[in-house]
């Protein structure tokens, strides 16, 4: 499994990844989740991804032309003229992916299906966050719904659900987000370190903040372990249920 | 969906369960979904269900033995001589069942499907909780594994993972319920209250306490907020991330 998820926030986007893929607990492995095309002042587009890593590495490869000499490649999301008409091609990649290696059912029920969360600004244009679905289609984070989270998303959602707010700080961001990925790492097998973290502020048009979190960054345990000891503070500061 | 904890600790037994059904959003019920045996005295068997609910209503009728004239019921679970008789009852039941309305396959893929947590106490044997598995088979809880789960199981596991000490009082235990309770009912509509809540003390052989806990129970009401504004506080007492 997986578990990514893309915040929008009032000062501009974060997203963050794992890395373990397992096809079963006998086959663990290590792969970036997180691709990032950008072309600094003018653009940055960061793509997460959930599903079949073969789909997704796929529609990487394809976005950014790898059948191609180097030379001649020209990425379409470099060159498309709006986060909108960047998330229709990358939707459009992604179902004609999964429909190539589907015998019936290019969609949701797919083997091969995947889900995608896309964030990034171009130039002249909003921060946009997207959710990209197998079909190809994809909704965009609103002020209602401002974060989107893909593969194992339940384990870490009630820390989003109580902690969430649009105005706080990227620094507050990452910290509640390391605290929803320790809930599900804590949790589940199929979720782990090392974690990749990207930031990108309002009209920075570029890579804000990069970062892979590995199990001995100190910030991460100081987190993890923190937040073990504050949370059975908390528990005992609440009243007590009478019988 | 359905969320039902089953807890073995030092002092005994703690299970709740709450109460809402549904056949897809537009079609939500209260339906109670824990049952008990009581010969007091001599015994206290609860069941937990989660999962069709034609199938555990039938389940529990069947153990009860009502297709017999009330005078005439020997319920089997009353009769039992041990809690491991008692769940191998349960289970036959359950998979009979399920059997009996499933064209093909009787087991977790069945749409009739039904898991159980069983627990409690027969005179001459240690307290014991079970976890009934649709195909009929059945664990047992133990020091490694001191609980389970069913249902809509993964929002609420952070906080019992965090919490959870087989020393804990009964008190602590049904706080820490609540609050599992309450993540997954934040973040799922599937999960509601009222809630379930039965406590069996270690060689009581009865009931020692049982409530039904509904959305206006003040305690209720101070854990949920009380809750979100502790965990508020503890995310800022954490360290900040650094960019």
């Amino acid at each position: 499994m997986t578990y990514c998820v893309g915040l929008r926030l009032d000062e501009g986007l974060v997203l963050m990844s794992d890395t373990r893929t397992n096809g079963g607990v006998d086959n663990i492995n290590i792969f970036r989740k997180m691709y990032t095309f950008e072309k600094p002042g003018d653009r940055v587009i960061t793509i997460l991804s959930a599903g079949n890593l073969a789909t997704t590495q796929a529609v990487i490869s394809q976005l950014e032309e790898r059948s191609k000499p180097k030379t001649e490649r020209k990425p379409p999301l470099l060159a498309a003229p709006t986060m909108y008409e960047a998330a229709r091609i990358v939707g459009e990649t992604l179902h004609e992916q999964i429909k190539a290696v589907s015998e019936c059912d290019a969609g949701e029920s797919s083997t091969f299906n995947a889900t995608l969360i896309m964030g990034g600004q171009i130039k002249g244009g909003e921060p946009t966050l997207f959710m990209i679905y197998p079909e190809g289609n994809f909704i965009e984070a609103s002020e209602d719904t401002p974060y989107f989270q893909i593969g194992e998303t339940k384990y870490g959602r009630p820390i989003l659900v109580r902690a969430f707010d649009p105005a706080m700080s990227f620094e507050d961001a990452v910290k509640m987000l390391l605290l929803s990925f320790d809930s599900t790492i804590k949790a589940n097998l199929s979720v782990n370190l090392p974690l990749d973290l990207i930031a990108i502020k309002n009209d920075d048009l570029s890579i804000t903040f990069q970062k892979r979190l590995t199990e001995d960054n100190p910030h991460y345990q100081a987190i993890s372990k923190g937040w073990g000891e504050a949370i059975r503070r908390a528990f005992h500061g609440l009243p007590d249920f009478e019988f």
